[in-house]
């Protein structure tokens, strides 16, 4: 059975000591998040997440949902319970405005919050997942009357919100969608189509779901402009908040998948289901794309999440099971053979896979920080920039941040040797579930041309210049510290690569678009490189002061300053091949005829 | 429904164009193997792995095995009667030796049934799949009476053999075997002990199973030196071959794992049954090589074979799925959106599987056509040149095979967006399946290591400088024609990285075998971009030459070169970094306190 230990030390070490959180005592919200409070809260979410979800998350897999001939979805045993549990604990509204009945604290917290669930429990996390990006649509394009009608109870979770995007034969490309919206006398409208891979999409967790559901209205343009957002609960809900009648709409199947078996994928069939437009019409897509951001943050979270408790149980195995001696001579003469950890290659993938957790840990602190920035920020450059700067780390944390975990999931279960086949030892679950966050919310393809096709370009690349600005910044004041100068000459490479591959794009894309897509993939890795690359560099400052200052814990410090050096050596010369790559063009990815591709008989 | 067609043109290509097969036809077998016998042997294994094998793969997932109470365990619906048809049309015997009741073919050709094979249906490729091993082992170091009693029929498949290692306490490390072989007074012993992850430990496709099993015998020293090995029937056989008594072995229960359902992966209680030295007392390991070895080629063509099937079903999607439009503009005007193939990330991924798995083949074919050679070369020379190639590229086939047809069948899943995770289309299943071949017959770690701490070392390092020779000679033949000198001086450049990163090992294991053991995995994916680009370079020139000729299907010999450039632009970079991830050495990799791997709270 695997087991989880939130790692508390180290979230509370990002949060407090290398973004300063404190020090941000001036914003509305933070002046409460005293180091103190911040510290409860860590180790409450910790607490729950490792003793209450956790527990679930193998029989989450084994069980599944179930749904039943009236469409209702059964979720896995215990679900229910520990769902209230969290509402009753209060942590679906930690980082959630006051007004609405949130506690207002900084989405820092809610974050890690967010990781531990995640981490404990994949497919329970993605219940409550999805609500918090609804709510902030409603709140940023809803009415006056929808924002009171609807946030306070999905904030409290009262009721839980979905995205209903998908369909059949549109997945990445909206401007297909089929699904119609005819408007009603009363002001509301009839939705009509069918929805496919709706996470969360029917359960017996709450009373109601918000499903919030892109279609078309009679005569807007057949693409993507053409789009409108609509509220569909499944429960009409009275102009009072109480429940009325059911609503039009069913879960019409589950889907059997590799993994998120905890989780119901639903087909969903709305036959003129009652619905109210959000925000104008046929401006769905942007009131989306506030849900979407929202969700691919927490889907790159998820990606540090399954890898980071396949690490945790993958060295409690290397340190457990013997086989073999060291390279060096026997560690443990006492025994017929040493713990697998003396082996150089099983170290490998364990410091890999720390160099990676921890990396995005900091990582995907920041760009918490960055969302409380642009929303609260004292001045309105200062919100633009925190903006800006989270545009551009979305589709890094999103696509780098997934596809890395993957990998690092993968080399978790190859230390485990045969073991990690069996499904037993519950390794095999965390690659079957991470696989999912490469795929939804955008591929990694998508969001790969998200990173290179727009926020590239966005404000004149202003983004990607404040980026380099940070990392150079960053550089040439370690350097000027002894033990932090090859960190830093490190970074200064990889970030030299980055800028090249950034200037071949700007040299080569507008000749032919395709030299941007074929490379758009690998100038996502660089740049994940490289930010993971600057969070090692400031936690490695973090360590190096707090060691020579002498505040103990001298070995969680030590092993920043080695795991960055790790980063350095073995993350930072991939940033080159890389580049090598994308100078290569277009040519032969796109030159074979279509018939080529066939199998020749 | 995912499908599958053999890909015959290319495997033909590749024995007859390439290795040129006709033209050994002065080697023993070799004579009757013309260009029409190999045509028509390729297309019948092709026939008959997509028409027979292939629809029962998603069966054979979906059902799997079925213990009873009994011991016994019935394999998924149709596996039997599909057996039976194989048995029945020789396909067990095509390469196996005429004396012993096989049609005596080059391993060449078998190595292509077993390619068919394993990717038409991985489970059951791997009943039939261990037996070649295990009659390797039988005939290199049985008595002539375990020959003639069990060779026959284990090759002409009336029984199957096993390989029994694995022990719960005991994976890698060998010497750590607690299954005991007591002498008994007729000279046989009585063999007792557990064994787990037995692949066709138990089933119903034969009316025996000849396991060979690794044990200790009384007074044999506790480590590798002190195992033997021995034959231990399931059924006891009489010496005119007939069925006896049930022999004390028994499949204690089936492993539940990620994949490879449609395999009876068991626990094997062997309780005084009955067992029959092979070979010397305390000489196990190294008949167990032999099978080994041959395994392990195998294991690397399942690597090849789920990512072949992953590969030409993301292509039929990717042909027929509409999403969004070229970068370059509407591909076709006439639809709502282009084919996904339009896209550059698309085709990367695409490009990707299609070098990998065309290069591979030609790698597989080159190793059988080196196992032929080194039975059957006119000189004991060419024999030991064979073998020493043969013993150096093993690993590589199997560790940089695997984990790169992992990662291609996880691209081709990719291709389908969320339909890849989807069960029904049969895109997760070959990831499931594909992920075991990174683990069993050695861990890929197991691999890097034989291949840097065992095989760079061999005859004083005859093998590699053999191995850079072939390489130096080909580019330097490549140089002098037109269309191929950038071919090779791409190889030449991932070949100055093998060479750099072979001297840096050289200059730095003596003093540290941690620097051999922090950089072997990644030496063994330089050497596998050196092979495959080898192999690259080999299947140009002869595309180049075939187009001169205007020999016709221009199609596949241009789609050959464009290939090769994709290889060498997108493959190749990777070496650069690999070697200087190798030279940073094994400083972070083994620096970190045992203490600071677990997690602190």
């Amino acid at each position: 059975m695997p087991s989880y230990t939130a790692p508390t030390r180290d979230a509370k070490f990002i949060v407090k000591e290398v973004l300063d959180l404190p020090g941000y005592g001036n914003l509305p919200g933070f002046e409460s998040a005293t180091p103190d409070l911040i510290d409860s809260v860590i180790d409450g979410c910790g607490r729950f997440a490792s003793e209450v979800l956790h527990p679930l998350n193998q029989v989450g897999d084994r069980e599944g949902c179930t749904r039943h001939p009236d469409g209702s979805v059964t979720t896995p045993t215990g679900f229910k319970a520990a769902f209230d549990q969290y509402v009753e604990a209060g942590w679906s509204t930690l980082s959630q405005p006051t007004e609405f009945g949130g506690q207002g604290m900084p989405h820092v917290l809610g974050f890690v919050l967010e990781e531990f669930v995640s981490t404990a429990n994949h497919s329970f996390g993605m219940y409550p997942g999805l609500t918090n990006g609804a709510v902030s649509a409603i709140l940023a394009t809803g009415s006056d009357e929808q924002k009171a009608l609807y946030a306070p109870r999905m904030i409290a979770s009262e009721w839980l919100g979905t995205m209903n995007l998908t369909e059949p034969q549109c997945g990445t490309d909206l401007g297909l969608i089929r699904t119609r919206a005819e408007p009603q006398a009363d002001g509301s409208y009839a939705v009509t189509g069918t929805k496919i891979f709706i996470s969360a999409g029917e359960h017996d967790l709450t009373d109601n779901i918000v499903h919030l559901v892109l279609a078309k209205t009679p005569g807007a343009p057949d693409s993507s402009k053409g789009i409108s957002l609509f509220i569909v609960p499944k429960i009409l809900v009275n102009p009072d908040g109480s429940l009325g009648e059911r609503n039009a709409v069913q879960c019409g199947s589950l889907e059997h998948k590799m993994g998120i078996h905890g989780n119901a994928t639903c087909v969903m069939n709305y036959d003129g289901a009652k619905g109210w437009l959000v925000g104008e019409e046929m401006k769905g897509l942007s009131a989306m794309f506030i849900m979407m951001n929202a969700a691919r943050l927490g889907v790159g979270i998820q990606g540090l999440a399954q890898a980071e408790i396949a690490y945790q149980n993958a060295v409690a195995y290397a340190r457990d099971r013997r086989q073999g001696r060291a390279l060096t001579g026997p560690a443990d003469p006492s025994a017929k053979a040493d713990p697998i950890l003396v082996h150089p290659d099983v170290r490998r993938m364990l410091m890999d896979a720390k160099a990676y957790t921890e990396g995005m840990r900091a990582l995907y602190l920041w760009a918490a920080l960055l969302v409380d920035l642009s929303h609260k920020a004292a001045t309105p450059e200062e919100r633009e920039e925190a903006d800006m700067l989270l545009g551009l780390l979305t589709p890094v944390l999103k696509g780098y941040g997934t596809d890395k975990g993957f990998d690092v999931a993968v080399n978790m279960q190859q230390v485990f040797g045969g073991h990690g086949y069996i499904a037993e030892w519950g390794m095999e679950q965390f690659v079957r579930d991470s696989r999912i966050a490469m795929i939804y919310e955008g591929t990694n393809g998508i969001q790969a041309m998200d990173l290179c096709g727009r926020k590239l370009a966005m404000k004149g690349g202003a983004g990607i210049q404040r980026f380099f600005a940070l990392c150079d910044e960053e550089i040439a004041s370690a350097r000027a510290q002894d033990p932090l100068a090859p960190l830093a000459d490190a970074l200064d490479r990889a970030l030299g690569e980055q800028k090249a591959a950034t200037m071949w794009f700007m040299q080569n894309a507008m000749a032919n678009p395709n030299n941007l897509g074929a490379g758009a993939h690998h100038y996502m890795h660089i740049m994940g490189i490289v930010s993971l690359g600057l969070m090692w560099l400031r936690m490695a400052k973090v360590a190096s002061s707090a060691l020579s200052a002498g505040d103990g814990d001298d070995t969680f410090y030590q092993a920043k300053l080695t795991t960055a050096r790790y980063f350095m050596d073995r993350f930072v010369p991939d940033a080159g091949s890389l580049r090598r790559k994308i100078e290569t063009g277009a040519e032969a990815v796109m030159a074979l005829e279509e018939d080529a591709f066939a199998t020749a008989v």
